[in-house]
């Protein structure tokens, strides 16, 4: 394509008009970046379930025309006059967890979010401005939302600076798009929120994407009990490729799987992983590790009308209840080294990908995830 | 009075005989100790409102009769033939959060829970054969049961050499009974289950001897704003005395506290605790703390009928609710350091103690509890 600098860029998009109705696959406008911004071409994604929940409605927004999409890599465009790390040709990874490295928040060790981020989560708006969106329809010149700040369901996509991580040339777009949201989620609340070690016993609840990226990183650090909670024995099977050493089918048993697990390692697993957003395993995720220091992670989205209930008993004898975005990961400075350690080998990428779709078909990739049918199916964006 | 050794000693003791109904002040006979045992002659008791909690059959179990008590000190009378870390005339503390020191749990740094506390926590038995009792009514030999295997309520009490820690010859046990539950509770809170440290934000929730020795523990650590949550303005002044720096009546503002509080701190506070067992309470402590990694503890014992709810969503961006035992102190190896720090200083007990009366007295010092006219008063069992 022509060098297209400062110029209106016209691509396909997946566009989001109405919980639920199918995405429109058509043609939008894309601006190019202001002085902060960084324009990218997207070459890969996948559809993440958090992608489901937004398109579903389930959040209290609504947002729509949207155009969604959180977890892609790609190049870097064209640039704003003040930017600095990353140059037209470079590869990276769009980062909804962004980093803008200059706010208190991002300063602070003790935290991964940003203000920038806490203004993208809601907003579907530029943080720059806090007014407009880079995105329009041909047809009426109507903005249409952003997405996390992201939206990677565009072939091209203009995000503030904070929300672009430089990444490694030796990366292979088509598998490390995977680290723009499931696999560092997964892998990060292992290692970083719960600090999961060698020896440690661990519970898995749901093995999509999230699940069985946690699943692989206990297996990576050595735990030594890992068992997984599923409601079919395809996914359960699927696991043991990942690090199971164990596998629960919920359907199985009559008593609460809680019991199950507690009886199974001697009063309760030292980690345990709410990998589903489902309120009831939820609650069955934090009662199977041990009421002496066990420690339960929830990393489900649970839809805005739904609640948790729970006697503060099962946390008295030092349980501990946490949660957290992205894995804990700083999107900008730590997810490069992510990305090196795939490259490396130490996280096997490979065995996520089980579909593949051009971006045209996006829409079925959409049913694909929806319907259970995949772990991740990447688009490819030129096919 | 006479070596006893061997020998059923009758001493007075509080008996709780129904719930909410008066203490029978009576004699009773008490058991000397079995091989493993220790009995102790009290000196000195405090009411916590733990005790009250079982008073009033909040709990589930309701057993009785019963003498309660756990926070109290004295001197070793006799031993058990065993026995090896304490003998006759040494001064100790009965520890509820014992500690077998042989268990898996004991030798895991993880967890102060003991297998032995486990079995005393429901029981009201005595751990060496998990079928008798040391006291019984002297009218007809009938069994009375213990109380988290400690039962200080009584002259002599009997108890499990997990149960018992020896302490510095130099304690006065007349402040030092203190130690046996409230203070260790919010000082430990603080600091080995918070980690609070110098600069952090906390908000501190009930201000009765576990809230006032969580803010004291903080100040000692250099918290930067303490800020204290009560229902009336005599108790928050009092709080003034122990580090608060900050005071927040319920009663006067309309909107939820917790908000008062992220608006106060730009966010919210680092750390939060509730110490009033409230479910209502303990939700606005869990949300007052930052959203960015702020760590919520509740202290307070809960009514078994009572549930909190939540929304997970309140985890989501790296919030920690947690909770614990006896402040995360492993009773007989950790609470005798806390008593020399008392000794040196550092925690100040003498101003918790609002109240003295003859242990005769002991439905006096529960109802001045119980309507909250005290924070802690001391009994004397001699006089
Ligand atoms: N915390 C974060 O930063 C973050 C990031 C991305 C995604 N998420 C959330 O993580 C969750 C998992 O994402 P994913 O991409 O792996 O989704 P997914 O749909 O691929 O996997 C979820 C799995 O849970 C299983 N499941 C659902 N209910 C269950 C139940 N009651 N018992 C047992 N299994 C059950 C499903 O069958 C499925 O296999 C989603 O809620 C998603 O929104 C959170
Ligand atoms: N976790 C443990 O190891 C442990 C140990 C001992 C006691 N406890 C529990 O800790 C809690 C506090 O114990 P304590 O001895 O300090 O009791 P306390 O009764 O002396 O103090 C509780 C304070 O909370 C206040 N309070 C109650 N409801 C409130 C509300 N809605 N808003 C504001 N303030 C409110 C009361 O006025 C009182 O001042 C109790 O629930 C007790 O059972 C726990
Ligand atoms: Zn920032
Ligand atoms: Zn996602
Ligand atoms: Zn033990
Ligand atoms: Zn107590």
């Amino acid at each position: 394509m022509a060098d297209m600098t400062g110029k209106v860029i016209t691509c396909k998009a997946g566009v989001a008009y109405e919980p639920n109705k199918p995405l429109s696959f058509e043609d939008i406008h894309c601006a190019p970046p202001h002085p902060t911004e960084v324009r990218v071409k997207i070459t890969n994604a996948c559809i993440c379930q958090s992608d489901l929940y937004f398109w579903k409605g389930k959040d209290t927004q609504k947002l729509f025309p949207r155009i969604m999409g959180h977890e892609g890599a790609g190049i870097c465009e064209s640039i704003g006059a003040q930017i600095k790390h990353i140059k037209p040709g470079d590869k990276c990874i769009p980062v909804w967890q962004c980093e803008c490295t200059k706010c208190p928040k991002c300063k602070s060790n003790k935290t991964n979010i940003c203000d920038t981020f806490m203004f993208n989560w809601g907003s579907g708006l530029m943080p720059s401005d806090k007014a407009t969106t880079r995105f329009t329809r041909i047809e009426d010149g109507k903005p249409i939302y952003h997405f996390f700040g992201i939206s990677v369901f565009s072939q091209y996509s203009t995000m503030d600076e904070a929300c672009i991580a430089k990444i490694n040339a030796k990366a292979d777009l088509t598998k490390v798009c995977l680290l723009g949201c499931g696999i560092p989620t997964g892998v990060g609340s292992a290692w970083n929120i719960c600090k999961v070690h060698s020896g440690s016993t661990v519970a898995v609840f749901g093995l999509g994407t999230i699940g069985l990226a946690v699943v692989e990183a206990c297996k990576v650090s050595g735990c030594s009990k890992i068992i997984g909670v599923a409601r079919d024995d395809g996914k359960l099977e699927r696991g043991m490729d990942f690090g199971l050493t164990h596998t629960l089918n919920t359907k199985s048993y009559d008593k609460p799987i809680e019991e199950v697990i507690r009886t199974m390692t001697n009063g309760g697993v030292d980690y345990s992983f709410d990998c589903t957003g489902d309120p009831g395993v939820i609650s069955s995720a934090l009662e199977c590790c041990v009421e002496w220091g066990g420690v339960s992670c929830i990393l489900g989205l649970v839809e805005s009308s739904q609640r948790v209930s729970f006697h503060p008993a099962a946390l008295l004898w030092g349980r501990t209840w946490t949660s957290g975005l992205f894995g804990g990961y700083k999107g900008r400075s730590q997810l490069p080294e992510l990305v090196d350690q795939c490259i490396a080998g130490r996280i096997n990428l490979d065995h996520y990908i089980t579909h593949k779709l051009p971006f045209s078909k996006i829409q079925e990739a959409f049913d694909l995830l929806n319907t259970g049918g995949c772990i991740r199916c990447v688009m490819d964006y030129e096919s």
